[in-house]
């Protein structure tokens, strides 16, 4: 294990005595930030600036420079995977994530290659080595891929969803299909983490972000039976690297998820600490789960807010402060800041004997 | 109160014995529909045929007349209230509903006026007593509303939303406005249901479409406190109407909606129905909650969906079979017929002492 001047981030997944509450943002790189909107505009597009390893690498570090952060995360998309299998990623202006091609027959799944992932994400690896290279011995870095399901979801439908249906009719209709896309998915995944983590990542995490649009036994079959053998892979080559498993809106499975291998559950904002806790049962550490929109209010209650979340996870280790889902580009950097320094401020309580 | 030929629905709700389990579908009276589709276009447009009660009538009816179903349930929206309080409701084709105005500040909470919900919703109740006329002894009618909550974020956002921001960015920066504009709805809401109830209905259901989208606590304070106020309202003047509480995606909180005085608890597909029935223990009936992209999947697949769900509720009473969420437009109808026929035949067994 790496040597690092600030580790609680990494004590906190392990669920060991830590001091007070680590805390990161989710997409703590981002839109919210002015010099972010400069870089971004001085690689052209958002794919430009996510291909882009020196770009990336600054981007990632920006957040670090104005805020007492945790960790850093690498700056990147969830869709590479499939953008390295030839689907052809773009982004339409204020709609999102698009594919030229998708995956939607049976034969579209067969005919879906594994790619050489070293050989065509070769820019993501890049990325990882310069911010490990850059921060030093300072902070652990999150590494990151979208999870088998979610990323399905984008193959199949071809852009970002309400509804998922051509995704799910293809669980219902045709489950070999689905499952043969999965495998290649998972093989992906799977070399693509590991290779994270060759290049210098400390900790990952599956952003499962549609899991919690399945049905109850879709879940466990489609979305966490998947992220489960990514967590084996990874596990049996680095059993000390932490993953943290976050299917958003998937609460109804925590205590299937809390089984599952992961070191932590990340936790959007609809349930509380207190009853995930309750239902994990000590088995994982827990992220999250401020909702954004708090950062949209004035700064005492996002103060009060922080002190909410830190009482109903209650006395003790194993909970690393975040927000429920991404920052949103409408949030003043000033209030973020209120935030984290909240977190340092109220969460010692929490930690003593 | 009414005596009708087939109760079998209403027997459910109360937990009563039946011999089978009862079924309905989410807007059943709907797209997948060709005779949907014509009395619609003989309307104009979706307002049109919502205010006009001789074919909102019709088309509540029209499923009745292809399927066994056990209720039947008003054709109407759940933003009439939004609509008759001034807010200008209009459909944007392929863009959902939409207002002329919007509510976004304490000033805009304070002009807003509870309407005479008698006398600017007559087309509502109009439909209500065709509709009950129609059915005479032989079915059950639902009424519904939108919750507080869920008209509240499309009053304040002006359109559907996918993160609620402006409306969830008032819950915590102006919690007062916020309670203010609830507590309007709470009383044009409890107006709405009663009247409905006057003119013909038996059940009702509030729709909170959006609940899911809020903090744990927020959910307690913000939509569930509120609909409680609604059934004290109902159940003071008619102890014996059943109401069934549909708050999507909440599945963290169901023990306290099992708590609320609700009859009923309408689920999404997102929790199994075995999971759901632990946690209430028998204090509510439960309704759902098949994925209604199951529909989509072939005749031999709906019924093994069928299967599950009857499976995963188990032996005993107080099951409401229904899709997790409204039919899609793109259902072929044979479908539907399928899953009902399954129910019927399928459901007896769980029945059995």
């Amino acid at each position: 294990m790496r040597a690092l001047s600030n580790d609680v981030f990494l004590r906190a997944l392990r669920r060991e005595a830590t001091t007070r509450t680590p805390v990161w943002i989710m997409r703590q790189a981002g839109r919210y930030l002015p010099e972010y909107r400069a870089t971004r505009a001085q690689a052209g597009s958002f794919v430009q600036l996510m291909k882009n390893p020196e770009l990336a690498c600054e981007v990632t570090l920006q957040p670090l420079r104005r805020f007492p952060l945790d960790a850093a995360i690498l700056f990147s998309d969830i869709l590479t995977i499939p953008d390295a299998m030839g689907l052809g990623l773009y982004f339409e202006e204020g709609e999102g994530p698009r594919f030229e091609r998708c995956v939607r027959t049976p034969d579209d799944v067969a005919a879906l290659e594994v790619p050489d992932i070293k050989a065509e994400l070769g820019y993501v690896f890049e990325a990882v080595a310069r911010i490990r290279e850059q921060l030093g011995s300072s902070l652990p870095l999150i590494g990151f891929s979208g999870s088998p399901w979610t990323l399905m979801t984008y193959m199949v439908e071809g852009r970002s969803s309400r509804d998922f249906k051509h995704a799910k009719a293809m669980l219902y209709a045709t489950p070999e299909a689905a499952q043969q896309l999965l495998n290649k998915l998972v093989a992906a995944i799977s070399q693509y983490l590991l290779a994270q983590i060759d290049a210098g990542a400390d900790a990952l995490m599956l952003f499962d972000s549609w899991g919690g649009a399945l049905a109850a036994n879709q879940y466990l079959e489609f979305s966490l039976k998947p992220m489960q053998r990514i967590l084996s892979a990874i596990k049996a080559a680095h059993p000390t690297i932490p993953v943290i498993v976050f299917s958003k809106g998937a609460h109804a499975q925590l205590d299937a998820m809390s089984h599952s291998g992961a070191d932590a559950l990340g936790l959007d904002w609809t349930i509380s600490l207190a009853q995930a806790r309750r239902i994990c049962g000590g088995r994982v550490a827990l992220q999250g789960n401020v909702d954004p929109t708090v950062l949209l209010a004035d700064p005492a209650q996002v103060r009060t807010e922080v002190r909410l979340a830190l009482e109903s996870y209650g006395h003790g280790h194993g909970h690393i402060f975040n927000l429920g889902h991404g920052i949103t580009p409408d949030v003043r950097p000033e209030n973020l800041a209120t935030l984290i320094t909240s977190v340092h401020e109220l969460s010692p309580e929490f930690h003593r004997n």
